[in-house]
């Protein structure tokens, strides 16, 4: 941590998300552009104990902001949460003489960052994941992209639903966050959104299907964050409850990829950028977080401590617009 | 059957695939620029005995040559293949003074139309399914949408196969034909397709697997027609064959909607207007077949009675392609 | 303005942006919610004077969330501009018996609304247009969308441009703001982007582009705004300057229909609701405006006096993504 | 010619399409299935005289089936014309012991083709380009993609006009063919299709555009090839005849771009396949075309000396559909 920073590494961690090229190349050239040399780190936290590094030039970077995905690899690995990778870890990335480390991923990988920074490594997070549960930003990037996946499907869901009259209940991701299910619902005109921060029995659902139904719908879409239950359970239940067929779209790892969205891929140039500002500036355990239109940084325990919230009145808006 | 055609009705049957909204407007403006009348009947066979029908006007099929599903409404009527039902459907059609009717739909309204044929009504069948199933025809209308949809589906999946090096197995519709799953394998460029057509057993897929690792491919993508086998069921044999993990999307019903591709629109286009001609000529009992480049007409039965073959061919490419 | 309100009025006016649809279907519903009666005015402005007034349903603004343009019509008035107009208006407003009135436009929209408030009419302004200049609000309405319809469209171009070897100047809207032609070249990753808020000569661009063909780019894309020149003028100099043959493309109307995002779907319908929530209380003469996360509200005037300032940051940063 | 292939060689010629990717796609890994090697030529024909070559094995057109453009390069080579061109040509072929050629091009990349034939080299012809001019082909890679674009294009401009009530005229590419502006024309619902191929003045123009206003149509969509007139003086001209102001856009290079659609994908994956054993075969001096729902050969001379001519029963249907 003493001296100027001379040679940086950057790796994707966790789920892979849309825009963390774009990441990966806004650290790259924003690096290069001070002078810094930067090497990526294959496949995660798995490629950097196995000393997977390659170094990068402008052009490396060229043609893969608009890819989905992570073109240097991403893992899940259990050994970024042991004392003994840690320590394995800082060795090789002294060894491979790098003085500071950006690490794009979601809270899990921050967890490990955190572990890096405390063991002495210059470490700087930026928040990927489509879940959008970072604590402390008011978005991660892929969040955007995936929004638009999700609208795109249940516009096509929403062709059958309203040619057959028929109700589906679509599952989004989220894992324990019902962030991406509340303004995928919102942004899709959901007649119902169930999510793990609200409470709600099948009964409700059923009462606002029936409210749709009294002014002359049809069909009904209910977007269920995967946290809040299993697409085909609700469909049973709904099905018994109101004696209609209830068919099920799980959406799945679709929401995952997919070109960056122009606003995702902005967010990741600019949260690149700023991580590679951060270190040089001598800044270590830190996030990158978008708070109102300023991209900040903020202890990276806030991040993973923290629980990024539902705004409620987000949700209270998707209820008023699917009357 | 005596006489010239005054009045049509136009109805979508089965499950709904994009373009149908072109075929009716197709119908309804080819019929209307030759002095016929055309009446839409609401929700299908269903629609039919129920007497829902309202006239058509040039306005009145506007702005929907875009949109997926069917704005007539569809159902799949189990009256459809009654005598009861047929007798119902052909004193209703008289009572609305209708001389000729296009059905828009699957191979199931197919035998309906031939029902309503044989009673008396003059009939042309205009297929429209995502499943291609419908014998004597190239193409059916939506198929070439579908194609798309799982094309842009896939690659978003396969994003983050290649990011996680992990293999997907990925779930078409086609009911008990593997065409929409192999043209959609030979267009994604899929590791493997499996479908009821061609035998396959697990031991082959992990075969082809093997050759795409040995050339040092990372992850593999398969693709798995309906009628061929249940996407988790496939996931867990190779799982256990493999040691990896292995995970599985299916698409559902997402791969039914969305606004019809150029191809469909044109397609739909040119099939509603030759209906419409071979009625006007005094043909009856006939579908509606796109052969090579032409729209052509053939007997209903053959639609019905014969199945729709995969060409081997183009299987036997998407495995050259995939090798 | 005394008293409570009980029937608001809706109008879109100037240039079409997407997701003006979202915004008068959110001020539908909450306002309907609410107890309160909603009249959409056709047309814009000029409907209004002539009357085309309508009661609104709760299933009139059903599926027309991810529609571009706007199902009301709009006008680009110059009576919005006469002090004749506005007491025409005023007056048309009072026979229909409106307490209330919504527009959803850009800055020449708010001046009006600005005149109607003066005049004594309870005014609330929305901000929709894709070139993003109205002041005082993060976002317009349409602008995201726009954003994403133009990397689409630059993505297409530069397949061109790499094939060939080809340098091409892409000209963007924007009037005299280069926010999105800004934005746009960062998400694009475009080579050279030229706007009227930053002075540049033909002379920069040509030493960009060599920097890129110094690390061996053979393709090249300058996004232009509007407001900064003419594509063909620009291509031409370039052309003389560096021997090349330089092509064009103005991407025009294409950048301002299409399904709205869902970021511009969301925040249509979070600005609808703050209108009629602030004329609820009683609030008048003030627009609705994206703060950081936060929907807020300011007065017309500084909407319309001001200038959306084009964030250097976000110029340069684009500069060192394009080195 | 004589024995059998050992080492064939692949260019892409003339302007870029989508699909000559998957084209090469398919003649690398067919050849390489038949135990043949093979060589890829860079930037088209300028390349080829330069001696560009490298060797391609499988891997090397994997992640390539769904780019936009051509990853080899391409050039319009005027030195393709000559005969010492040619001469040049068949002597680093030779020198390379290349055995067989197949060129992704238009009619003019055809005519090289033969030349190369007549001088004695193994030469097959895979028809690529948006305009779909070539003859002896149902359709050429790249059509059935540009015609999606178009109509997306299309579709957002509509949206425009229709909030607007505006006329607008949208030119398409072909060059001196009509094809693609029909067909797109057909697939969008134009109001009106002005083609090279059939006699237009404005006056029919502006009558056709009556007949919708008649019916209470507030907007127009005029497709107009770009071998049929400028889009400027088209709208000029309707302006001054209509009293409407008319605008334009020029769709451009945006329409040569994109990711290939499933269609496009799977011709060139059939055409690229039968090049490749039409070659193996013995045969040269041929073409390949999609002719109904077969993939066949024919003379390279028929391509290129013959017109594909418009259907006219394909116009005509569109001028029925827009009434």
């Amino acid at each position: 941590m003493s001296g100027p920073l001379r040679r940086i590494a950057v790796l994707t961690s966790g789920g892979d998300a849309p825009g963390m090229n774009a990441a990966v190349r806004s650290v790259t050239r924003t690096a290069l552009s001070g002078g810094i040399t930067v090497v990526a780190v294959e496949r995660g936290f798995e490629g950097l104990l196995e000393g997977r590094f390659r170094e990068l030039a402008v052009g490396d970077v060229g043609g893969i902001l608009d890819r989905g995905g992570t073109f240097l690899g991403t893992s899940r690995s259990e050994r970024f949460e042991t004392e003994i990778g840690i320590a394995e870890a800082v060795e090789v990335l002294h060894n491979k003489q790098v003085d500071g480390l950006v690490i794009v991923g979601g809270d899990g990988s921050f967890r490990g960052a955190e572990a890096l920074h405390a063991a002495g490594m210059c470490v700087a997070g930026v928040p990927g994941t489509i879940d959008n549960d970072v604590a402390g930003t008011d978005t991660s990037i892929g969040f955007d992209t995936a929004l638009n996946t999700i609208c795109d499907a249940v516009g096509k869901v929403r062709d059958t639903a309203s040619s057959h009259e028929r109700t589906f209940v679509i599952e989004v991701m989220g894992r324990s966050c019902g962030i991406l299910a509340t303004y995928a619902g919102l942004a899709c005109g959901a007649d119902c959104i169930l999510v793990p921060e609200v409470e709600w029995c099948i009964e409700d659902v059923w009462e606002q299907m029936l409210s749709g139904v009294r002014r002359g719908k049809k069909h009904s879409i209910i977007v269920l964050a995967e946290g809040a239950g299993h697409a085909f359970g609700v469909a049973q239940d709904l099905s018994e409850l109101s004696g209609h067929n209830v068919r099920t779209v799980v959406l799945g790892h679709v929401q995952r990829g997919g070109a960056p969205s122009a606003f995702d891929r902005i967010l990741a140039s600019r949260m690149g950028a700023e991580a590679v500002h951060s270190l040089m500036a001598g800044r270590s355990g830190i996030a990158v977080g978008l708070r109102g239109n300023q991209v900040e940084t903020y202890p990276l325990a806030e991040a993973y401590e923290g629980q990024h919230a539902l705004r409620r009145e987000i949700y209270d808006l998707a209820s008023v617009m699917a009357q």
